[in-house]
């Protein structure tokens, strides 16, 4: 019987997510491929949690894409002209960065094409989130068809499978999945406006949905605070 | 009566058929923005023309967009270890650069929804192409129904629209119809693998494309060669 190897590329942010997803898809059994975005976010220092979570993993390979999404603006991640709220807003927030799940993704697509792996994992979670459109289910399925006739893969009979494990957990679900796994998310950094060594806000949405994901865990928070 | 802007979003390779796409938005009455990508790209003076054509039409703004594809590889458009072949292939060539449409769109998306623009126009063609899985009408299809959903306007019911009006022409009945709203092709960029001049080297996929496509035309090819 012939084997061939799984490979899955992962979108790595930093974050206590996409760590969780990056154990869960080792977990599987795929030789992991981390894409970080380098993509002119206030959250810069994100980048150095994710190159730690990339080396504590062991991952095959980590790519940082460079990517100056601030020259387009349109949110308050990339233009620092707009301030990060600091209480959940309704409707879609001034977080929200223009298509950007839509942009990493077919990023991912293009490595993962290069590299022959056979999925994308992405943690988006349409729980407890933040109300963007772009992490929704149905927006996953829409961008998993499209990416079926994007790709040479795909026109060949070997289509990219897009994975959006966290899906339908809580991110207390999340943190007790993850902490199962030995994630350790002390590395980790969730939080839209940390202060230059990354201690978080505690007061922006992002802050928020972690420190209550940890409470109704029940277990310790091991984010760092300013 | 209120009247809203026309405003769409142009991608803007520098080449024949996007200097075409340009002058028929302007045509259609939107007011231009043209987007261009610099990817790693060998034809990297293809930038230099599409500078010269966003400029001739008078556009409202060029953005040009970093991005280093060429960290990812695969194609031997990023990738200088893989020649441009000298003949037509049979099957994807090695010049397809994996997700280089759905990259570009996906941006192109993003800075539509920041601008508000209605329309995006992409100038893919599936009559005298490449073989590109994403040049073709079901993959621009599938792209629509996805960024739908993708984006805060498509939630809130104002989505954007993909145009692709050369889908369908010839090269030769572009280039008639790019002469009838007086583009000037002596200024844009097809070869895939010009002189550092963007003197065209008339072997590639894209040089012999073009060049049929002026002789079937009946219209003097101002291309400049090696």
């Amino acid at each position: 019987m012939s084997q061939t190897e799984k490979k899955a590329v992962i979108l790595l942010s930093g974050g206590l997510d996409s760590a969780t997803l990056l154990a869960l898809a080792h977990r599987d059994g795929y030789t992991c491929y981390a894409m970080s975005f380098d993509y002119g976010q206030r959250h810069r220092c994100e980048l150095d949690a994710a190159a730690k979570v990339a080396k504590l993993n062991s991952v095959k390979a980590h790519k940082t894409i460079r990517l100056n999404l601030d020259s387009i603006g349109g949110s308050a991640l990339t233009d620092t002209n707009i301030d990060v709220p600091v209480e959940l807003s309704e409707g879609i927030p001034v977080t929200y960065v223009p298509a950007r799940n839509t942009v990493f993704l077919s990023i991912a697509l293009g490595w993962a094409e290069v590299v022959d792996a056979q999925r994308i994992y992405i943690g988006v979670n349409a729980v407890d989130y933040s109300g963007y459109p772009d992490c929704r289910p149905e927006y996953i399925s829409a961008f998993q068809q499209m990416a079926n006739l994007a790709t040479k893969g795909g026109v060949e009979g070997k289509p990219i499978t897009i994975e959006a494990p966290l899906q339908q957990l809580s991110k207390a679900e999340i943190v007790l999945l993850g902490t199962g796994l030995e994630v350790d998310y002390s590395v980790t950094v969730s939080c839209y406006n940390p202060a230059p060594g990354g201690e978080a806000c505690r007061v922006c949405d992002a802050c928020r949905l972690r420190e209550q994901g940890f409470t109704n865990a029940g277990i310790a928070d091991p984010t760092r605070y300013q």
